[in-house]
């Protein structure tokens, strides 16, 4: 399957990596390409440059948004949550139409300076807040902002590493999360899942169960480092 | 030990009939006891009156929330989230000082009508939302407005049906979690957990982690409807 992947971020590169090695042709997709393989620093999380990356996966194609949307019969994006929104309805509506769309962001709001009594510190500064949060979610206002694509929320409960490779701990004996409100769209994220490792796929319904995956994230960084370690959730009945 | 119980809803019966049971000295505080014990008509979550539980359970003393705190030699607080911050401060400030108090409420508001485009419909009706929600929670808010009690969050992650017998589902291997800034509150709690049959029990550190712990809600309740029973998670590493 031709797959697009919009973003450029480690976590992206987990994906257009694995499902590159799975035999899909994988097209990822930048702002501007001369930019992002014209950065020779880490960024701000410590990523490597892209053209690093790129220099071992020959095989992605890099392009920009609306080339990789357009080219994608599936798109995975992995656009931060402060510009998804908006750089997603930039796109020709048709690049995006009757197509599935998976979104894993975490919609992170890194804003200081902090309220002391609302301080929360992490190894890397302050934990950022959620906006949109418990009455609205990213993949929400996505759906709203693309309704002619069927978007589905996954993955988001997982560092990007083990999404793409559960059986790094546990025997691979963990459950990954989806939620939608178009089946087909589920179908397609439960393929990738299925190929990727994950054997216990938990669908929560509607796409407003977005929500909750998305407000994980603090009991996933509150456990993660209390842990020490990566971890997953298995759900027990 | 002589636990007092603040709260007379379906969670406060649970830990006053299973700490009773384990030999401790349970007094449960309410607003006024008279009122209690003459409703006679199940409340709006289809909950007996109390005087039919405590019909069940004679063993239990209902005083008020001041009597019972006064008596208290560790506190549990289960008065809802909306009322509990102004109830609690309500006491005599030395009914509570030096104790360990534990929260575990979900400061849900039931608030209507909702914003169509933000409906999150359930079989009970519409999603609450949460206040607080993510830079604050309800446990961090009691252990500003008590700074000489020791507040710990934990029990909120689970129906109040499985905290109190984990060994309810999946032989009872599924993990507990605990946050606060005291770690004799969390020592307490322990000991407690214990008792009721976790034996994975996770600290999550400092007491903002509560947030996250107050936020899992939403997908505890969308996971919780999706699979049509109840659940514990595992912690897998």
């Amino acid at each position: 399957m031709k797959i697009a992947i919009l973003g450029t971020g480690a976590g992206a590169r987990q994906h257009a990596a694995r499902l590159s090695a799975l035999g899909h042709q994988v097209i990822v997709g930048t702002r501007s390409p001369d930019a992002t393989l014209a950065r020779t620093e880490p960024d701000m999380m410590g990523t490597e440059p892209f053209a690093a990356f790129h220099a071992v996966h020959p095989e992605l194609t890099l392009v920009t948004f609306a080339e990789a949307a357009d080219a994608g019969e599936l798109i995975i994006n992995g656009i931060d949550g402060t510009n998804a929104v908006a750089a997603l309805t930039a796109l020709p509506a048709a690049s995006l139409a009757g197509k599935v769309l998976i979104d894993y962001a975490v919609p992170y709001i890194y804003q200081q300076p902090v309220d002391p009594q609302h301080s929360w510190p992490t190894p890397w500064g302050e934990m950022p807040r959620l906006d949109p949060v418990d009455t609205d979610s990213l993949a929400e206002q996505i759906q709203r902002a693309l309704p002619d694509t069927m978007v589905v929320k996954t993955f988001v409960t997982q560092e990007q590493e083990t999404v793409v490779n559960p059986g790094e701990f546990g025997g691979g004996d963990h459950t990954m999360f989806l939620a939608g409100d178009h089946e087909d769209a589920k179908t397609a994220a439960r393929e990738i899942l299925t190929a990727y490792g994950w054997n216990d796929i938990a669908d929560l319904g509607a796409l407003a169960a977005a929500r909750g995956l998305e407000m994980y994230a603090h009991f996933h960084t509150a456990l993660g480092l209390a842990l020490g370690s990566r971890f997953g959730v298995k759900i027990v009945r």
